[in-house]
Parts: structure tokens; C-alpha cells; sequence
């Protein structure tokens, strides 16, 4: 499509949107929560060792206070409550009363925004409870169940008119946000193919010894310790790309998915699955005789996805958590002039580096550094994950009290968290074709 | 399935096998082309510039002699007596009567084993003819253009009993036999999951001034000189994986395909295509005024397709030769207890490598060293490829001349081709998984 008719339907499409948006018009859409004086109050639902680091982020700001949680584990209670000491900070009200405290807490506490960690099968439910209660909703990544839940959170957000931040912190990536630059300033052309996933070594946090949360034993569920009492079961009878985000959030900012450019059919292969089993009965405290050696798991060690794009791009992902292997998103970025890889630290820009040669990223990354990197370099130094959660944290906080748009909406979250059920029906269905719904009911050609 | 439940499949099927192939017996299957004091004599179809690769290795030979050459462009023969000239070797019988005079050279050469190094859409013709003439064959790899084609190159070796060597010259290469030396000893363990491809920015070859091969133009066709002439037809009308066998080769050594394993489905997906219209457009001999900028080029720029084997591995296939890009063949060898990629000469293997690093893969592969590059890496020494075309002719003429099994045989050709239609069908019915033919009938469960 040509650059003048793509811009002829832009502008059709937004002298037509008060009218077509009537029905769904937003209530408060982007109400600024806190005035300058005052401070941001957030309200934590589940503080396990995710919402621990959250809390830690928010304390130490002076913009904000986290004046209640929703927690029913007592050993994470006190882990927290150690966060809190360490910070000097006062400790909030608690909602412990079991898991679904949280609506008691939302129901009760007077809080401008909510941030909720909470293992991945209660995700939508807390999002769609904390949207429905008006409070500006912050949820961290996972894969959904169906595309049903994803529905769901689209029609809350736009029936409530509450905001939802998708906390997905890959998207601060200060390499991730240098290559957003470049590829802004149009350095590697057109862009064709993209490459992302998260290839993680993750049997030692799918299996513990229920005390610590790393390397420490083979069991999971009731007897495991943190991410082992839920994550694995999804291991165990799933099949699919089960963590996309981390992967696709980048991707999306790239090739402006649902800006102007949609994910629009997807098909995924997974290899047989052996690493968990080999793991139990390898493991010093497992052995073919401990029970959990009987299980099979479902999910391939190696989960392939493939994505079609409305503009033509085409997009590889990986899933890949259950073997030996080396931490790697596995980010490509491909265009008419260039590619950059991230497995290698290596870029190729046409007219720029010697023909057919690569070039280490590394002087291109510095040079393209993104501004609120270099702005807040110091800011983010000891934060989570690189530095990376504490731009998350600022973003969060600053599109709460301002009331601007979050960067990752409901829209993103939708499409992003579609791709494990999408993946999950490809391979079931022996790698058949899914169609990815458009969540924005084709507002993406419009929106910027 | 148990190793037990395995071998006794295979030893059932191997009982069986003197009844089951009594039908397509072979009438002299591999027999000695030469005796020890002979040398053996070698036509070529095809001297272009690949077939006078193919001629310069065989000439510095001393058990074989080029007695005749079927070549109808006179350039190409000009550039291929220089070789003879160079080397001091007699000038063979040429068959240039257009391009069907190497039936007449089948018919009346007395040759033991013939090498085809032509366009793709002449190999499976010559490879049949040769087949039928009961010269021993060594046809050049390219991808099929249909399944028919793959099984008539099947049905013909299995009613000549005539060896087809499918010259797939990557396989040879030092780090893929170093690496295949690992996975026999298991150092990755049972494997995962493997990726290949053919990364090769092909732009410069595609396109010539019609006179010297490589980044001279932008004509190609009957205008165009060497691949220019015939190979860019293929990136205009046709869109899949059209060049399949440099990454499947290794791969299927690796896991055995045909051998105990087979490639059972595959899907196919292709970016938009932009390479080729730009590389005109912005070429000095070119521009948008150029008639071949007029052209709708049908080969995405990337092209990726993804296999799942009958033991539960999977496969992912790069095609990218329109962009601007280093080579790669972008290997990744992962088994339960480690991986290996090429793109970053990196691997990582458990209780080995420091938990979750990569180290540099040249130590393994100097200690890994195959040992047919130990004994001939001095004869290889200034081969084409890096040396490994020098085994490809080792192995050749040593399967002609003492007639033992072809390392790749028809069905590893038929099987390995076929990725191609069956990636284009798979991208025409929009990402449609495809069976991937069993052409060895069944024969691969017993074979090693």
C-alpha cells in the first residue's frame, strides 16, 4: 500500500472515530489520579518474590506509597514485611483472608492504582476485578488461557474506561530501546523479519525443595516453594508457547503492532519433551524412583511459533525453558539494509559496514542509546533484570498520576497474551494455521 | 519407544528385507567402476562455473580422468579449457549441440560416473537419463520442483539399481563433521531441536552486467551472465524455500534422517519481498527507470519453514538471499544436555560448560575434529568452500571407482529437495502444514 492511501484511510478512519467510539466511550479514560503534591497510592495484589521487587521499586520512590497488599501466604508475607523494614516504610494494610481477599481489598482501600504478580492463572480475573473498580490497573506478563479471557479484558477496559498497564519490562531493554531507535531513524530499512522468544533454562526454578526458590530439589506444586507451587503445572499439561511476551513486547514496538500494523495468523511446532524428566532423575535429590519421575510432561522442550503480519513481515519465536542452555531472548531485526542479532552482539548495516561482514553492536547500541536511558542511567542502576524494571515502575507510576496512556495497553496486552492459546490449538491441531482476532476492532489502522 | 521395542522393529524389518525388496532388487547395486590400476572416467554435464569447480578438483586427481563434457555455451567452455590448459590435461569430447546433447554423450561416452552441475530445472532429467544409462550420478543439490519429480528419481534408481550421489558439499564441512562427531558421542545428549538455512545475501549473483558474474548490474535472463541466466527466474515466479539442501543436509546427518528417523511434516511461511526491487531501484546500473524495476519479484526475503520429525525433533529452516546480509547457515545443534550455534561460534554443554554460559565453540571443535579432515587437510587446502569440495570429490570418485554406498543417496536427495514444493505449497495455502513423502517405502525404520 502506498504511503499516501495508507495516510488517506488514517485520516478517514479518525474524522470517523468520535462516532464509532461512541458506544465504548470512556467514562474517566485517562484521569490524572494524584495531584502534584500528592502521592501515588498503590496497592499491591500478590506479593510473592515478583511483587516483592515491585514493592521494593515503589519505595523507594517519593511519588508514591503502597498502602495495601493482597497476600494469603504467610511465608511471603514476612519476606515482604523485611522489604518494608529495609526501606524504613511504613506497613500497609494486609488482606490475607485466602486468594480472593484481593476483591475485599479493592472493595475497601481508597487506591489510585493497583499492581498485580500474581501466578498467571489469576491474572485476568484480578485485572477485570481491579478495572471494574476504576483503579488504573497494572498486570504483569503471561500467556492467557483463551482467547475468551482476552475478550474479556478488552471489554472491561472499555466498558469501565479504566486503563491497563501490561508490565512487560523486556520493553525497556536498554539495547531493545537503542534498537527502537534505530529503527525509527530507519537504519536497517524496511524491516522483514523479526526473531524474539525466551530461551531460559528454567528447571531449576520449576522444581525446588520448597524452602528456596533455585536449584534446591524436584518437587513443585503444594510441595514446591515459589514459582514451583504453580509455574510447573503448566509445564505438566500444557503445550504451547507459554511465555510469549518477553519476546513479542519488543517485536510489537519495532513493526507497531495495533499502530498501524496487526499479528495476523500464527503456527507453532514443539519438539517432544524430555529435559523435564531428565532433570528429576538426574537431580542429587531426585532419581528414576522419586514419584515425580512417573510424570510425562506435555510442553515440547522447544516450542517454535510463527507470525504473519498485515504488513508483511514475518516473526519467529521461541519458547525454550526446559533444557540446558544459556539465558537468550534470541532478538533479529531484519530490514532491506541490515540486520541486528542479539545472540551474537553483531549488526550489518548496508552502506555502513564492510560488505557481507558483521560488526559488533556494541558502538551502534551506545550511539543509539535512548534518551530516558541516558536520562535515568543512575536511576535504574541495581534495579531488577539489568535495570530494565525500574523504567517499568516509572512508567507505571507516571501514566497513573498524569493520566496519559499507558505504552503497553489492553490492546497489546490482548494480542500478546493470544499467542498461547493460538500456539496451543496449532499444535493440538498438528501445526494448522490460527487467525489472531484483531482486539482493536480495526482502530490499529488509525492509531499511532 | 524403549531401545528394545526399537531393535526388535528393526530386526523384524531387516528378516524381512531379503522378500520385501525382491521387486526393486538391484541389478548391479554398487558395483566396482575400476580396478585398482584404473582410473576412473568421469563425464561432466554442465561446465559452468560450479562444473569447473567440480572439473579443477577431479583433474588434480590421479584415479580419475575428464573424458568428455556436455556444455552448450561457448563462453563456458572457453573459461573450462583454461582449466584443462592450467592443469596440462587433455581436452575431452564436448557435446555442445544445445542443451540436450548430453543424452547423446550418455549414449556414446563409455563413462563409469558423471557429475550434472546445471541449471536447477535440468537436474532431475539429466539425473534420470544418466541414472537409465547406468553411469554412476552425481548430480549437484538444488531444491525439486514438484513430489512426482523426487519420486521419479526414486522409482529410477530403484529399477536401474543405478547409485544417485547427491553432491551436497556442506555436510563436509569441518565444523559440521566436528559437531557430528559430538552428537555420535552424545555430548548434547538426545537432540531437541536443530535449525539450518541458507542465509546469503545473493543479490550481487542474482543480477550481473551479463558479462562477469557477481555485482556488476542489474540484468539478468538472457541478458545476465553464469547464475544471473537462469537462477533469478526462480525468485520472480516462485515463492518457498527454493534452496532447502545446504542446511537439511548437515541437519539430517545429525538426526539421522532416513536412518532410523524421518522428516514427517513441515510448514511454510514468507515475508513480504522487497530486496530485490530495491537492490535494482537503487542500483548505479539500474533505477527506477530500469525495466526489471518494473518487476513483481514473488520469493519472499525471508522464507521460513519448520519440520517435525518422526522422533520428536524439530527443525526450523532459514531461506534469506535478497537481503543485505553476511553469510550464514545460522546451524544450532540442541540435545538435552546442551547446544551449539554457529551464528556465535558459541555452545554450552551441561556439567561442562559454567551453568548457564556460553563458551567458544573452537576449543570442542579442534578436540572434536573429524577425523577424515585430520588425514586431508593439506589436500583440501585451497578446495572451493573452505576445502570441503575437496571431500565431496574424494567421496565421489572413491563411491564410484570402489562402489560402496553414496554418503547421500537418491532418497536422501528426493526427501531433502521435496522441502521445496512443499514449502511453496504451504505458503499458497497460507502457512497449510504438508507431509513430507516417506520415499524410502518404509525402508528408513531399519536402515543405519
Amino acid at each position: 500500500m502506498g504511503a499516501s492511501r495508507r495516510k488517506f484511510i488514517r485520516n478517514t478512519a479518525l474524522a470517523g472515530a468520535g462516532i464509532s467510539l461512541a458506544p465504548n466511550i470512556m467514562a474517566r479514560p485517562y484521569q490524572k489520579r494524584v495531584d502534584a503534591s500528592g502521592k501515588l497510592k498503590v496497592g499491591i495484589i500478590g506479593s510473592g518474590l515478583r511483587g516483592q521487587d515491585h514493592i521494593d521499586l515503589l519505595l523507594r520512590r517519593k511519588d508514591c506509597e503502597v498502602i495495601c497488599i493482597a497476600e494469603p501466604d504467610q511465608v511471603m508475607l514476612a519476606s515482604t514485611k523485611k522489604v518494608f523494614e529495609g526501606l524504613d516504610a511504613k506497613w500497609p494494610e494486609i488482606y490475607d483472608q485466602g486468594p480472593h481477599d484481593y476483591v475485599r481489598m479493592l472493595d475497601k482501600e481508597k487506591i489510585d492504582a493497583v499492581i498485580i504478580a500474581t501466578p498467571w492463572e489469576w491474572h485476568s480475573q484480578m485485572a477485570i476485578a481491579a478495572m471494574k473498580a476504576g483503579v488504573f490497573t497494572g498486570v504483569e506478563v503471561s500467556g492467557a488461557f483463551s482467547l475468551d479471557e482476552c475478550w474479556e479484558l478488552v471489554n472491561t477496559h472499555e466498558s469501565t474506561g479504566t486503563p491497563l498497564f501490561f508490565l512487560e519490562n523486556v520493553c525497556f531493554r536498554r539495547d531493545v530501546m537503542a534498537v527502537l531507535n534505530m529503527v525509527k531513524k530507519g537504519l536497517f530499512g524496511e524491516l522483514i523479519h523479526l526473531e524474539c522468544g525466551y530461551q531460559h533454562d528454567l528447571r531449576g526454578v520449576k522444581f525446588n525443595d520448597g524452602i528456596t526458590p533455585y536449584n534446591s530439589g524436584v518437587e513443585f506444586g503444594d510441595k514446591g516453594f515459589s514459582e514451583a507451587k504453580w509455574r510447573t503445572w503448566h509445564s505438566l499439561y500444557r503445550n504451547g508457547d507459554l511465555y510469549p511476551t518477553h519476546g513479542i513486547g519488543p517485536v510489537a514496538q519495532w513493526i507497531n503492532i495495533n499502530r498501524g500494523n496487526r499479528m495476523e495468523t500464527l503456527v507453532s511446532m514443539a519438539s517432544k519433551s524430555r529435559g523435564l524428566h531428565e532433570y528429576i532423575i538426574n537431580h542429587p535429590k531426585g532419581g528414576p524412583d522419586h514419584p515425580n519421575a512417573k510424570l510425562e510432561f506435555r510442553l515440547g522442550d522447544k516450542v517454535t511459533t510463527m507470525v504473519k503480519c498485515t504488513n508483511g513481515e514475518t516473526i519467529v519465536l521461541h519458547h525454550d525453558t526446559s533444557l540446558a542452555r544459556p539465558y537468550s531472548l534470541g532478538f533479529r531485526v531484519q530490514g532491506t539494509k541490515g540486520l541486528w542479532m542479539d545472540v551474537n552482539k553483531k549488526l550489518h548495516l548496508e552502506g555502513t559496514s564492510p560488505e557481507h561482514q558483521w560488526e559488533d553492536a556494541a558502538t551502534y547500541l551506545t550511539q543509539y542509546d535512548h534518551d530516558a536511558w541516558k536520562a535515568h542511567e543512575k536511576d535504574a542502576e541495581g534495579a531488577g533484570h539489568g535495570g530494565m524494571d525500574w523504567f517499568v515502575t516509572e512508567a507505571f507510576v507516571r501514566c497513573a498520576s498524569e493520566g496519559t496512556e499507558p505504552p503497553f495497553d489492553v490492546y497489546d496486552a490482548a494480542s500478546w497474551m493470544a499467542i498461547t492459546p493460538l500456539s496451543e490449538a496449532s499444535i493440538a491441531s498438528g501445526g494448522m494455521p490460527q487467525a489472531i482476532p484483531d482486539f482493536t476492532r480495526g482502530r490499529w489502522m488509525s492509531k499511532k
